[in-house]
């Protein structure tokens, strides 16, 4: 079998997350919609700071969040995505590395700053995100790094990219080199409002450029515009490996016609549910690369998801690679 | 009686704390001076963010954290101290405005990034924090604000301002106009190794320049070099209020010959001990400048710095008015 240098790469927005807690009146007031990522320019951006509480600052970006999972489960993994050399783009790319992810994309030395997402979380947990791109808006093509592309078992990457202009250029130029060199690419929907902004390129992209898709059930559902069943028989036709996440109600793993549901991983107290489907696929696509099956692979991602929601920040806090170690040895 | 349009005033290093988990190993590895404030120059500061875990941005400070308290218990606040206008000086100034503080102090426009302290928190819930001061040793008697100042029912300041260069004029400036207006002035004594640096001049402002004095078990047997007992008295025959912390043992209220012995607030589970301290005083002021009784002042401050080192940062998460609410209406 081939060498690969990398297990996962991961491909996203580079975004450091500004959180704060708010009720649900002040979201309100704010007019944000509650629960979903809406896109604000830097004008709104401003006025949101200014009438958000006292923040905590931590690096976020869904691709981020989720290299730096499989890095702290033991996988070798890099991030491409673009910051600028501003103080928040030093604090993001700090991160990374210090979780032992490889991050090598030249940041930005003019025009916008490195991404924020202003977060608001409700009492019950849920997150408002609202985020400006700032430098995110300029990742291309000339980003893809072959080296690092051509030597990775799978590429991970966000729905999100269709959003910034020519991310998605970069995402087909990734897809090329990755399956001329034997890897495999992987999406991540995203957000229910993601997938109605570009459903159609989506939809041509699975079993295509994409061999293996995240979604949570709503993303799912609007994808095919189906009930959940039915999408699971779709998406199972459509790609290799399918890994569908319902909150509490734990995950759907589908391979073809096989279909493994997984029970949710107790959590004693959920905090902040920023990053779970971002931890759920790290779990996932660490278990796959590492060889486990369908089942372990639903279970690992479980187990991230769990320990993300216990506090608040998409960045681990626990050692997941020690959390993880029963269920993989189970496996085996 | 007049009319103060402030009841405390805060001026101290505005720092950005970053924090990070670490091990006792790491914290030998890396040369630390375990559970103390160590002064670092950019090269070393550098160095360490380098070795450093992915970590957490908060806006911190002794002083910064205190104001922040008090305009959470609902006091009239406002911190005085020098950011950079950057990133991290963005981050800064919103903190403090967002929970109600006013901050008017004009940021630096050259010269050196706004202050950052490295922050290692272990196990054992201890931080060991490493500063660099930057933008802060530009402090000087032009930042006082006699307008906010000379209205004020108390000035609070750190210790630490006596390391910068310039910030210990600026501090005897505020001095002359707090009492002038019929405030007082009152000091935290920082930290033990900030005692050793500038003893005989804390000494000698004691009675003086400053009516009220906050520090720990430490740094009070520091700076009279005897036992705590010993101290107990020297300080109450020395400044008008004297308020001594001892982590789980309580603290002490001391005025003349007037000695409250007041237990520590029980914690469930005590996560991080940074700003323990600072939010005591928040808590002991704010009971000062409404009136209260020593013993009602402890216990203010203790209820504050419980709720400060159940969660990570030093800045108060919960509603310190609601979790002081009972303590103070009992009180009355």
């Amino acid at each position: 079998m081939r060498e690969f240098a990398y297990d996962v790469v991961c491909i996203g927005n580079a975004i450091v997350d500004v959180l704060a807690h708010a009720d649900d009146a002040q979201v309100a007031r704010l007019g944000l919609s509650k629960g979903v990522m809406t896109l604000i320019d830097a004008a709104r951006a401003e006025e949101l700071y200014a009438k958000m509480g006292p923040a905590v600052e931590v690096s976020g970006g869904c691709a981020g969040n989720t290299a730096s999972g499989v890095a702290a489960l033991g996988g070798r993994t890099a991030f491409i995505g673009k910051v600028r050399d501003d103080q928040l783009g030093a604090v993001f790319t700090h991160d990374l590395r210090a979780q032992g992810v490889t991050f090598a994309t030249p940041p930005l030395e003019a025009g916008p700053p490195t991404a924020r997402s202003f977060i608001f979380v409700t009492p019950d947990a849920h997150r408002t995100m609202n985020t400006y791109l700032g430098a995110c808006v300029e990742l291309g093509p000339e980003d893809i790094d072959a080296a690092i592309v051509g030597s990775t078992q799978m590429v991970y990457f966000e729905g999100y990219l269709w959003d910034p202009p020519r991310a998605k250029e970069a995402m087909r130029k990734a897809a090329k080199i990755v399956h001329a060199a034997g890897g495999r690419m992987a999406i991540t929907l995203s957000d229910p409002f993601c997938v109605t902004r570009h459903r159609d390129e989506f939809l041509s992209l699975l079993g295509r450029e994409v061999d293996i898709v995240f979604a949570n059930e709503e993303e799912i559902t609007s994808l095919y515009r189906c009930d959940f069943e039915e999408a699971i028989e779709r998406v199972g036709a459509q790609v290799k490996v399918a890994a569908l996440t319902r909150s509490e109600k734990g995950s759907v793993a589908v391979a073809g016609s096989r279909v493994v549901r997984m029970k949710a991983e107790p959590v004693a107290h959920v905090v902040d549910t920023t990053g779970a489907g971002d931890l759920y696929a790290a779990g996932f696509l660490h278990g796959l690369t590492q060889g486990h099956d369908l089942a372990d692979c639903a279970r690992l991602g479980g187990i991230c998801a769990a320990e993300i929601i216990s506090h608040i920040g998409a960045r681990p806090e626990a050692d997941l690679a020690e959390l993880a170690a029963p269920a993989l040895n189970q496996a085996r």
